[in-house]
């Protein structure tokens, strides 16, 4: 630079960021089920291969009930307004902020110690070509898409941090699903030199991330399965009311009996039976799909009991039938790593381990990552790729023409 | 930078452009009439008080029929569903980079040639707490927000570009309306050491900027004043059963009488008697208004020529009011500058100079300002001096509790 520019102060942290052997970076990030945002607080050196996390301090804040209900309405296309988008866009940021803030104090540090924050925001609502027809707008290609709502320049204003959000828009951009983040931060926490490794997560929506032994990033794919957590919540809500918000422990599940007619019912969605590369779209085993699952199922005359059963096993058997139709063909595991929600319902695992059997079946807590973590690494790690101007988006998961980097850079100025 | 990091990419290029004597900036805006963006390449030089802008080219390109229905169908809170919302974000940010690289292919240069793009996108959905009860949400506080469509990181991949976007956002994070936006390029293009000076815009909303003579940058202020071309566009459009978008050279308000009682019904909008900083939401003068304008003048026996001219009459009453009440007792112009479509339409403009004679009125192109240039050189000049780290809202017009800088940055690559 010539004298006559001094650095700018963006710049400046930009590059202090870099020149650190280890950067704090603070990650947040909702995902489908929309309970409220996990934040992540980690020490990060490298990049790339060098690329490495070591975890200072984390914790899932629930969203305010107000603001909950505001999210969810988003998220469907009938209540999801352009002035609520707008109002939650921003609402969702400063819980953001704030929960920043809680989390940096609880971790005994202040935002001085914290380089650079990374939102992926609350995942919201996903347009994927095709599968949603009421989506297209006559005369108009219809577009990759995917909103996350949680501005990052409220983020940036109110931390007073360099921050990194919108990070699916790049994937979109170059013909990606967006979706799913996470192999970048799998390929970094779970890579082994001469082990296969599968990592399964179980949040809103369901998704594996398979690492070949050995393998550089370029080699490591992914895919949406189906439903994870999203049906049994919306059935467990239904069932008690909207006293639970999810079925804790599987406690109801494992009170009811597994239809087997059910279960082949929901076993013939046609995304379900689709190969991969695919992601699926929130809204795709949403409010339609779960009332239409409980209406044959009580056409059947199940019990609720019996309904949340038979969304436990569905969830069960797309991972299983997953696995062994396009995973085990291509790589041999020699366990099955899970994370999400879904991993803490102990019914939901049993019956996982009974069909993948005889895999064991571990959680990613065994490899430092803890279960409600998994994403917001890789949230982490992707905006630490960015800071380094290098992609991180994985083509053969989004199916995006190429690999790009992600988010965009709010300055706190 | 240690040696162990080459400069990434995007650094580089930042760094480049801020080292350059002049750089060249591409800008994109679309207004709230929705008729499509007008894109302008400038070399600019400096920063802050040094900042200069020399026009390349420029063009305004209308928006394909199947996009602009979409864009007013998300303008709408009715209309404005959130798969649309998606939808628009990418499909505007696509034609955005389309004309993009039909501007600097017509000015004869290459993308190489451009240091940065600068996108304040489509103007579309404006939250101001207070302005509309229907966007409350029960148990959350209202936020000022406002949604620009045409996504940034769409632009940057598909022209290449690093690309400064989502202009309005880091405002509304300080409180302010997000808009108007123009008063740093106005500071910067019409000052004047010793005349004080005033800018009228009248896009879709009318305002003014005032820059007192001599004024350093934070004793500028601006504010909208009311409706500018929406109304008059609105009633063409219905007047001639949808053949005409806009009452082409005031045609139609020419072969028309102005109401008296149907123009003092239109002067009796609240926002229109609120004192100044205040910025109109486009909706708070869309449909709701118009229909009711309409029905009043029909009441009265009007002919639709006559709602025309009661409309532009309107504008024009509306900006000499303002002018009267809140400027000329602050400041003394030689003569009042318009810019905007509405400065093309030679009743409306013979209807203000009666009502604000003596002093004359002129357009911003003598001061080398095209009349539709006047918020893309704002965009251009904003970008200019967030590459430079500097902020650039204007917190006397928009009411912001501070100067921020504004938009995010995206990366190419």
């Amino acid at each position: 630079m010539p004298d006559r520019f001094p650095l700018p102060d963006y710049l400046a942290q930009i590059h202090a960021a870099l020149e650190k052997q280890t950067r704090m970076i603070l990650g947040l990030h909702s995902g489908t089920s929309a309970d409220g945002p996990t934040g992540a607080v980690a020490r990060v050196t490298g990049a790339g291969e060098t690329a490495r996390l070591d975890l200072v301090a984390h914790r899932t804040f629930p969203y305010p009930r107000a603001l909950r209900e505001l999210v969810l309405a988003v998220m469907e296309q009938r209540t999801g307004s352009v002035d609520r988008v707008c109002q939650a866009d921003v609402a969702v940021g400063v819980f953001f902020a704030e929960i920043a803030a809680e989390l940096v104090s609880e971790a005994g540090l202040t935002m001085d110690d914290i380089d650079l924050v990374a939102s992926s925001g609350q995942v919201t609502y996903q347009v994927i070509p095709g599968q949603r027809p009421e989506h297209s707008w006559e005369g108009l290609p219809q577009y990759m898409a995917m909103l996350d709502l949680g501005d990052g320049g409220t983020i940036a204003s109110q931390t007073g941090k360099l921050t990194l959000s919108g990070l699916r828009r790049k994937d979109n951009a170059v013909g990606g699903f967006g979706a799913p983040l996470v192999p970048f931060g799998d390929w970094v926490n779970f890579r082994h030199p001469t082990k296969d490794r599968v990592v399964w997560n179980i949040g809103g929506i369901c998704n594996a991330t398979i690492i070949p032994a050995g393998a550089p990033y370029d080699a490591v794919w992914a895919f949406d399965a189906g439903p994870g957590n999203m049906v049994i919540d919306w059935i467990a809500v239904e069932a008690s009311s909207g006293r639970l918000t999810y079925d804790e422990d599987g406690r109801i599940a494992a009170s009811g009996q597994v239809s087997p007619e059910l279960l082949a019912h929901g076993l013939r969605a046609e995304f379900i039976n689709q190969d991969p590369p695919k992601a699926a779209a929130r809204q795709l085993f949403g409010d339609r799909f779960a009332t239409e699952f409980k209406r044959v199922g009580q056409g059947l005359g199940l019990a609720s009991a019996d309904l949340v059963a038979t969304a436990t096993a569905l969830t069960a058997e797309v991972i299983a039938r997953h696995q062994s139709r396009y995973i085990d063909p291509k790589c041999r595991a020699a366990e099955l790593v899970f994370s999400g929600g879904g991993a803490l319902n102990p019914v939901l695992m049993q019956m996982i381990a009974e069909r993948v059997a005889p895999t064991p079946v571990v959680t990613s807590d065994a490899f430092g990552v803890p279960v409600d973590c998994r994403e917001v690494f890789a949230m982490i790690l992707i905006a630490n790729e960015t800071l380094h101007g290098r992609p991180s988006n994985c083509p053969l998961a989004t199916g995006a023409a190429r690999a790009t980097c992600l988010g965009h850079i709010d300055i706190p100025a």
